[in-house]
């Protein structure tokens, strides 16, 4: 793998060193264990996707090229005709594992076309160039992050404070990530923001990654409950908020995690700027507005059991759980990509993106 | 006690049969057990407001009351001057377990002016006193709420969505609640309301106590993290949010559980009437505005620990953890107290309630 990519990263997608395994940071197990795993069979892979062990949109992207690599393997002595049939048939398998991860099925895409454009050469050479296709999805992402970074760090001052809601750092990414990105790189720069991580219910990837990420880099995080957003801006604390995105529709609407669309009311309430922070990929041209995004519905039990030494609610409770919810685009004072700052009217901005 | 204090109520405080102890329920076990604790020294009551076993600002005016009166019991053989002097002691002592709790130094000097009004009786008739004193306060909380729910039941129709925040159900008060009382008191009626309850971060009262009373009456309700507040008003499910208050200024400004002025804010974008339900002696009338209310903040640990399997962030990591936040009155639609609906001008509406 690339130093450079290693360089302010978790290492949190690499090959193992006999080159034949995957190896992912297992997320669920974060802050309290850094633990590594090495996966070679489908299963694990899907599992891990499935289970949020590797998780964050270009995360799992990366992770979708590395898993292509490591399960081509063991079927580089057969013809290119089967060769490329079990491809196929282990990206599908991978792709049903979470549906709506828009990142998983264009980094399985992305492999299955290196098979496809080299259908002459042998299969060993097919192998090899896949391998160096994941690197260059990984590359490319850190590469993009650190850019997005660059342009984010543009919207505050040293000293600041930002507000962020669930994760979207090096783990959720390659190097630096999208949303912390900035506050990254601003910290490598010398630069000292104050930032407030919200929890980020009910999976706590907030309180879980994102300010074990930032305590590491040396960035004064302060964590707070998503309910406490309100007074954290009140108090006059928050000069900016950061969150990064799944998919944004041409209109400028962007689905993200669960919760992002309150802390953009409430800092347009509080008259904070909000900032959207993704690559171009998560534009989604063919999404009009976020009325078409659909939303998942996950485990009422993320509510009520998963991580508590006993349920908080009855067995029978109902409970509501979408994963994401679409943030106005009227609420969206900028979207930050790697090919520079978008601004309102998106319809138009963001399409300029693409020219 | 009155029987008709008992009914459509948890009992949640109430006499021993011997009638030497106070009787609560221990909050913090709930939902998994309801468990009964019978409290006779002054330690006992002190750690029960301390831990929260009893909780919500009417419920521990109760508490109070019953507290007293049990703790007046073995001095009633000595002669006034110490009889009245232990009592004043065991007031304070009591006093001190949360200072920002309103309705105790209410509850408890209510009990002590009982003690100093009644000088020339024989103290075990100032004993007496005391008992119908307790009494007589649960019995004006029951009537207070009663008259709260049927005011707020006014501005609701039946099959409304209802969103609340927090917990003023019969746990934390008397009978019905009061920004639970409406929806318990429409049930009784025949009506039916979709109730969303904020889980309420970071103590999980809307989870393990509204919830569950809302289901032990039959009432349609779905548990949501507090981040999901948003998502579920954009659906177009909420017609009115309830809350209740811990104090309110003279301008109409409301000092609520964390996340309550969020939840206002989110209410005023999606253009859905926000309602506090409060008795008056929650109107602090001293007080001019918001800004006056001093914030309690409590353990870090109940963002990171308290009821986690394992921490959920790093030992080393800050925490912001204010127990209440202010709501501005700008954002209230209407005040619901026991003597009428005040609306805007609060400084006007709030204090004809009390000429």
């Amino acid at each position: 793998m690339d130093e450079t990519v290693k360089e302010a990263s978790f290492e949190n997608i690499r090959l193992s060193e006999d080159g034949r395994s995957v190896v992912i940071i297992d997320q669920t197990q974060l802050p309290n264990r850094l633990v590594r795993l090495a996966l070679n069979t489908p299963r694990q892979c899907y599992d891990a996707i499935y289970a949020l062990k590797v998780r964050g949109a270009p995360a799992i992207g990366i992770f979708a090229g590395y898993a292509m690599y490591v399960l081509s393997l063991p079927y580089a002595g057969l013809p290119y005709g089967e060769f490329a049939a079990k491809l196929h048939e282990t990206a599908e398998y991978l792709d049903s594992s979470r549906p709506t991860a828009v990142n998983l099925s264009w980094g399985l895409r992305r492999m299955e076309k290196v098979v496809t454009d080299h259908k002459s050469l042998p299969v060993p050479e097919i192998v090899a160039l896949l391998k160096k296709e994941c690197v260059a999805i990984q590359r490319e992402d850190a590469d993009q992050c650190a850019k997005i970074s660059a342009y984010g760090l543009t919207l505050v001052h040293d000293g600041d404070g930002i507000l962020t809601h669930c994760n979207a750092g090096p783990l959720a990414t390659s190097r630096y990530g999208t949303s912390i990105g900035p506050i990254l790189l601003g910290r490598e720069r010398g630069m000292q923001f104050r930032v407030f991580a919200d929890e980020t219910r009910p999976l706590l990837q907030g309180a879980r990654l994102t300010s074990y990420e930032l305590q590491r880099a040396g960035v004064d995080v302060t964590l707070i409950c998503d309910d406490m957003a309100s007074i954290v801006m009140k108090n006059g604390w928050v000069d900016a908020c950061f969150v990064g995105s799944d998919r944004i529709a041409a209109n400028g609407d962007v689905a993200n995690k669960i919760g992002t669309s309150g802390v953009a009311i409430l800092a347009g309430y509080y008259g904070i700027p909000f900032y959207v922070l993704a690559p171009t990929s998560t534009v989604d041209r063919a999404c009009p507005t976020g009325d078409r995004i659909k939303i998942e519905l996950r485990d009422p039990d993320e509510i009520k059991k998963k991580f508590y030494r006993e349920p908080m609610a009855l067995p029978e409770t109902k409970c509501y759980n979408p994963a994401f919810d679409v943030t106005d685009h009227t609420l969206v004072s900028a979207i930050v990509t790697e090919r520079g700052i978008c601004r309102a009217p998106y319809g138009e901005s963001l399409a300029k993106l693409f020219q």
